[in-house]
């Protein structure tokens, strides 16, 4: 998912909506994703497709769609074994499957059939066709409910035609979006999923239950660490850049020096390329893996404290120095590889994530407040405007987001009464600011990975996997057991 | 709420649409209900409104309506006093505030403020003002799922705004379809309310849950045990009925017999008449108080025992002399008081439900599979049709069942991870047919009151009470005071 708070607020606020989908294409597709595509490239999974109401909470709609799964049964032991089902996010299914090798990684140990379930109206699970974005009429179906609904319908449908499955206990997983979709899952259909797996999963991220600030105050401390001066050199470059372009040759020098395939023109252009900084600064916190990975970008191990090597300055620097450090940083993300001609501000990460349905989202029911006030986080300071943001939604979608239906539907923070639930955060994620960092309860646990980024447990094993990752993933097979044994035990 | 399933199909099979809604009329009408209005009438409440979203679920309907709800706060001991809360169901709710007599008998004691919230589509809780039933368009947001965010959004909202009920731990109350909903308002709201008393309600009525020749079993069983020769002779006056009426005499002798208002002609005539004989014994079974009451009708205590004092009659007995017993019978139930002129076979209850909303219910989410066989039970046998059923819905409402969307979305019998929900069943109701009547969990408990007829428990207590229901009235208030503790109890 991405964040479809206040950089999109930014956005929308000042420009055009032509422009909108483009620049929130990049903001979108930067701030989530699922896992890197390293690893065991020798799986193999079998795609299905069921039929699913298009509306589960109303009637009048009585359309159907296809739902897209994979399902991998190599290790499963039936009758009876488990199911992991992965409450499919904001994105292609195939993508989530192939890079969540923790899945495929603990399957034979487990004796698991693996199911990936493709949310609704991503990859090609779309309710109309080609028509599933073309209006709001078309898009009102795009809500977490309805995708919960067709997790359980789905689940339901398999215990009851698959032989051996029909007392298959099932253990839902997912990361970033698609962990809060496990988490609530396991809230509001315990009768489906005997416990859930969420991973980097902001179900916090709401409004009035944590600090807007706090999500860019993480990915500040990671740059923070990562080398001497270098979020003090960042917080400094927004001003340096204003300087810069406030004349028509240093506009001209900040696009080359960026390699810019669109030299900045206008002020819209500098507003553009600012968020894309902060995008890209954010992408880092996000992916800072201890091994070279390609999740959104190509990068090299600990890719933060490589960018950090390029904004050592002291703070007698230049702002031309100080830029040209930003760019060096900046094409640390954007051409590890070198196979980059030039750079696209359009554009901050690769991946298969559907970008305007997740705005839609946000635009609905995902409302997440984030703000920056310059001093504990590097960016240039701005308020979180819920009004602003709504008028924006209401522009480009004709809706408007209700600031208190994820709280009121989910929960927020009183959750205490809900069982079996492994809340994994990492120290070096920005979303952990929106996730459970504590134990609530024996049975809602929180697992906290100091040296992961964004649900690096989900991730493929890497010889250079910190040990707090391993141990934490150990220790969620240990609890997938439990759930597992307590299900298969008559009486429990 | 009235069973759409068994005899609805029997009408709407055979006849056309504007003769079922007033067939239906009587079914739904009779079949459930809240209490009797006997009792306090010095009950005091305040009416408010709240504003509602019309869809919580989509957001491309963003109109509202006014939600009904009802305030007594006369004993409420504020800061922090709990909030009992009657999860309004198929009617107007002042009907059924003022005829939950066991809320106003214990607010008191648990210094509890009162709120009954009218359910959407019933009452003065229209979404569409006049239009809300014109058609399927504007029926569609009629769902149980949408009735519980309407109370999950409205205690919320009280609890932010009214001072001194920010932590006051909220109880939910209700009986029947209003029962069923208390216990998945339990389920899917668990950080709104702390338990239900979900009373009579049957949650399990649904297809594959429960035989579908239940319900009547139990109807047979009470007046099986009322009288000599009882339900044998009802069994065999159907036979008879269809005898007497075979001639036009016979057809003009029992309408004067039964002194309807409309004499028999037509062989529709008859199978409106028998559907309404057999709703009449149906009635006669939820209502089978201990004490003179009027809740569908005005009757004497243990009517079912006056009722069969003209059933009496050993095997050998005509078809007219048996008729004219069923004729005596029946008046108990409809001319007790003695100021009936004729009886109407569209009519068997009077009071506030809203037949054609419940039936709109029925034909969607809250399909109840019903059937007789003639042996177990004394009704012409009747085989469950889903399919008829389904297209005896599209015809009326242009809309579909869906058999296994309640069990899919409410757990079916699969509800052992939820807590705190009491379930209390009367033996002499039909509806316990479909109603949890064993403990579960030690939180998921079922209180039986084997005296009792339809949530007796929620009437205002009676010197006649059976010594059962006083006792489950003691241990219901004794679970709320447990909850009440442990919600005001930090830590725990």
């Amino acid at each position: 998912m991405g964040a479809g708070g206040r950089a999109a607020a930014l956005c929308l606020l000042t420009l055009g909506l032509t422009f909108h989908v483009t620049a929130l294409k990049s903001q979108l597709f930067a701030r989530f994703g699922g896992s890197s595509s390293s690893g065991d490239s020798n799986i193999s999974y079998e795609t299905l497709y069921f039929v699913q109401k298009i509306d589960h909470f109303g009637f009048l709609e009585d359309g159907t769609f296809k739902q897209r799964y994979l399902v991998a049964n190599k290790h499963w032991k039936q009758p009876g074994g488990p199911i992991l089902f992965y409450t499919g996010n904001e994105g292609d299914i195939t993508w989530f499957c192939n890079n969540t090798g923790f899945m495929w990684e603990i399957a034979e140990e487990l004796g698991a059939m693996l199911v990936f379930a493709e949310h609704r109206y991503y990859g090609e699970s779309l309710p109309f066709g080609q028509e599933s974005y073309s209006d709001s009429k078309h898009l009102n179906y795009l809500t977490s409910e309805q995708a919960l609904a067709d997790f359980a319908v789905l689940i339901q449908s398999l215990k009851s035609t698959l032989a051996g499955a029909q007392h298959s206990p099932v253990i839902a997983v997912g990361g970033s979006y698609g962990g809060m979709l496990a988490a609530w899952f396991r809230m509001k259909y315990p009768h489906v999923v005997v416990g859930a797996l969420a991973a980097s999963a902001p179900i916090w991220q709401f409004p009035g239950l944590v600090p807007c600030g706090d999500f860019y105050k993480i990915v500040t401390q990671d740059f923070a660490k990562s080398g001497h001066n270098c979020d003090a050199n960042i917080r400094n470059s927004w001003k340096a850049i204003n300087n810069v372009t406030s004349t028509a040759s240093g506009l001209q020098w900040l696009s080359e020096e960026f390699s810019l395939c669109a030299p900045l023109k206008s002020p819209v252009d500098i507003i553009v390329f600012k968020s894309w900084l902060q995008e890209t600064w954010v992408n880092l916190a996000m992916v800072d893996y201890p091994y070279e990975a390609n999740f959104l970008q190509p990068l090299p191990p600990w890719p933060i404290q490589v960018v950090c090597k390029f904004l050592a300055f002291d703070s007698a620097v230049s702002d031309h120095q100080l830029l040209r450090g930003v760019s060096r940083a900046a094409k640390v993300y954007y051409n590890y590889t070198g196979s980059a001609s030039c750079l696209n501000t359009s554009q901050t990460a690769t991946g298969s994530l559907g970008f305007l349905g997740w705005f839609y989202q946000a635009c609905t029911e995902m409302v997440m407040p984030m703000c920056t006030d310059g001093v504990q986080d590097m960016f240039e300071p701005e308020q979180w405007n819920f009004q602003a943001f709504s008028d924006e939604c209401h522009a480009m979608f004709g809706v408007r987001p209700r600031a208190d239906w994820a709280g009121a539907v989910y929960g927020g923070k009183d959750i205490a009464s809900h069982s079996n639930i492994i809340f994994s955060n990492g120290g070096l994620d920005p979303w952990s600011s929106g996730g459970v960092t504590r134990n609530l309860t024996g049975t809602l646990v929180s697992i906290l990975i100091p040296d992961g980024a964004h649900h690096l447990d989900l991730r493929y094993s890497n010889a250079r996997d910190p040990a707090s990752v391993r141990a934490a993933r150990q220790l969620e097979v240990k609890h997938f057991q439990q759930w597992i044994k307590t299900a298969s035990t008559p009486g429990l």
